[in-house]
């Protein structure tokens, strides 16, 4: 993963901040796919299939790598382009290794700031420069008393999604937009106690539920479920804020 | 203003991203103000007391110092305290220099990403590490074409804030949220076209100033007048965007 994700941050560090050839994937609205997505997730691809030839590869940008082995990578090279095409060095590249269809550990790189959050199973850690330490969440309980973040409050169009968010933002301390999986990862430190988002793929997410789990923080959907197929989601620091939130999310 | 920066870091640095005491400045909502907040400027204020003694003070957390010369010193020690107490690099030290009233000089310091954005009269420029870069801004002139950042949606409450941001945020490519200062700092960079906020305290704003005109960028009130004390302030990229954010800011 360590690897994969210097193989990133050479090519991304290289374009991040300068001028981007963007592409719009969708024909309505904007969806930024820079150059720095693409060539980011080929570099990472190349390591992984060098040292895992028998393993599957999902990535947010190229062709899904079917295999008959039990172990898939999860790749989103540039989480976060918006960020990245704004110069906010807040993305991250992530990658996953999931063993039948349960995430089992997972990287978040922001290259930029030089700060690396990674998970083996059993350990969540950090690293900028030479300094390792153990992620850690926070002791909160109460939503009253929780740091919530989401990337945008337009995540939230729709029936289903904006009355939960309605329901949920007036009651935290504060909330705070724009992070993309930085948002997790300093959830994982301790320094945010909530995320609440919408509308994920798999790719975003995925790799971010063994750090946020071995941190020692809980991850589902809305509805309780498991969150490696992304969808609607929602990350607490512990067991009794995660209750809390779902019981608002759910209307409860 | 730099090494009024380096003395607020030692202070910022050591407080970013560890437990803090957060007092609430008022009654009614949160307002975190931080150790780190008060000390930080007490450090500036102490550097720019032993060298012009004879200046004008005016700072976030403590009082003003008012004086019979011209220039006033303009400090905000930590504008983003909430990106500061969430862990978020966004924050920043903005030291501004006035003169009668007009912002001259001015300085906006990320101290855990090492980047300063600062302007004297006539030159506004950017320094990571050893590189030291000017800073202009993009040639962005049409809305559609614009990102657009603003510290946060919940800044526009209230009949006067709410319709100015419903009629530009649907306009313009993107919109990000969260950045505070840093926001400011990447337009003069060129990252970001436009920047629309509202009830912006003069310390949040004037040190900015010099940093976005220097770089080639416009910014007003809403309604077209200086920026310096503050209030609903826009800044763009060029004179084109900023009279068509204006036009709909004023509902024309």
């Amino acid at each position: 993963m360590h690897e994969a994700a210097e193989a990133a941050a050479a090519v991304t560090l290289k374009l991040f901040r300068t001028p981007l050839a963007v592409e719009n994937k969708w024909q309505v609205g904007f969806d930024p796919v820079t150059e720095a997505d693409k060539e980011a997730e080929v570099a990472v691809r190349q390591i992984i299939e060098a040292r895992f030839p028998d393993h599957g590869i999902i990535g947010e940008e190229w062709a899904q790598k079917d295999a008959a082995s039990p172990f898939t990578w999860i790749i989103d090279p540039i989480d976060g382009t918006r960020a990245f095409i704004s110069g906010v060095p807040v993305w991250g590249t992530l990658i996953g290794l999931m063993h039948e269809g349960r995430a089992l550990a997972g990287l978040m790189a922001q290259p930029f700031t030089g700060e690396t959050f990674w998970s083996l199973p059993g350990k969540a850690r950090y690293r900028r420069g030479g300094d390792v330490a153990p992620l850690g969440t926070s002791k909160v309980t109460e939503l009253a008393h929780a740091k919530l973040t989401t990337t945008s409050p337009d995540l939230f169009r729709g029936a289903d999604r904006e009355v939960p968010w309605q329901a949920i933002a007036p009651r935290v301390l504060q909330v705070r937009y724009g992070l993309d999986c930085y948002g997790y990862c300093l959830m994982a430190m301790g320094q945010i106690d909530l995320v609440v988002e919408a509308g994920l793929k798999d790719v975003d997410i995925a790799p971010l539920i063994p750090i946020i789990e071995n941190a020692g923080g809980i991850i589902t959907t809305w509805d309780g479920g498991p969150a490696e197929a992304g969808g609607n989601c929602v990350a607490a620091a512990t067991p009794e804020l995660h209750a809390a939130a779902l019981a608002v999310l759910q209307g409860r």
